[in-house]
């Protein structure tokens, strides 16, 4: 089967928005998902932005949050603004990474992003990965030691590297095999078409 | 038949994949389209940007030179890379405010898009708009000097404060009769699903 990179941030509302559906629209057209979670504040950093580029322009931020809540209901997602933006997501984007290529990382990230942009949960607390990772049947105190390691840490910040030196410069991001980057929720679609391999 | 004010801009490649169709599905759809040219320079500078936003950040930059020219080939359009980004758009602008609600709107400004990005020639010549007024069956040398009138300069940018007044900070942006704000080429056709008057 194809393959379609998938670059999330968990403090990015239209991250939530593919998150939530990839895994079935991309089972509908055998494209099989690789889930990689990074972190945007660093590229955001190095770009000049002090956080998210959406907090400098006010307009558009603005339009932002009315285009997200539209967009979800749309998709006949749950949506409630977040208090606090953008999240802290270190500790969530570490265990995803830890997680990156088990059976429950698509589990679990929609749960944190569920948690983050339906429930205005604050995702940066231990206790609420360990509930979550407890309602997904793992084992949380030995996931949550596993994603403080410093082989984690470094693979996220190593993670984040390897997004920016492919051009990635938000999330989501969507990377075929043949390196074709396609940016924002709403190329999903386009992303996932252009994903399969073409014979003749 | 319900109204949707399309606010575009001659410099904005994303403007002109929606100014190359919009008539035809709005007509489809049974919506009026207000042709609203503005320009996008005097808000990203007091937006705090020196020209275009897409020029400030590279990678992004180089995305959507792709993205257009994939989007430009999902639309059938003919698309060549500008050589000069942003063109020069007052003349053009100032024209099209002339015309705005004249018969041939659609059609200048559809000629000026395909003027600019796909056969990538300077809309800022004066020469270039007599002979593309003249292919409109228009008198050209009186259609440019009303462009070149202190009312008409005016009314341009009144037309730019009075979009910046309505939220709009990037083009193309589609506004319905109650005040509801699309941003972006492909918010084209929810903004058309969003002005028809629902009844009951």
């Amino acid at each position: 089967m194809p393959r379609l990179a998938f670059y999330y941030e968990f403090a990015s509302p239209y991250s939530y928005l593919s998150a939530a559906r990839i895994e079935q629209v991309a089972k509908d057209r055998r494209v099989t998902i690789e889930w990689r979670p990074f972190l945007l504040g660093p590229i955001f950093r190095r770009q000049g932005y002090e956080s998210s580029p959406f907090l400098e322009n006010q307009r558009k931020c603005a339009y932002m949050w009315r285009d997200v809540a539209r967009s979800a209901a749309n998709l006949g997602l749950p949506w409630t603004k977040p208090r606090i933006f953008p999240a802290n997501s270190l500790l969530a984007s570490r265990i995803a990474y830890a997680g990156r290529k088990e059976q429950w990382i698509g589990a679990f990230s929609r749960a944190v992003f569920h948690m983050a942009f339906a429930l205005d949960e604050d995702i940066s607390k231990p206790e609420l990965m360990v509930a979550l990772l407890r309602e997904l049947d793992l084992d949380a105190e030995k996931t949550l030691r596993t994603a403080e390691t410093t082989e984690v840490k470094i693979g996220v910040r190593a993670a984040v590297a390897e997004a920016e030196s492919l051009g990635v410069f938000g999330a989501p991001t969507f990377i075929t095999e043949k390196g074709e980057l396609f940016w924002g929720n709403d190329r999903l679609d386009e992303a996932l078409d252009a994903s399969f391999v073409r014979i003749g």
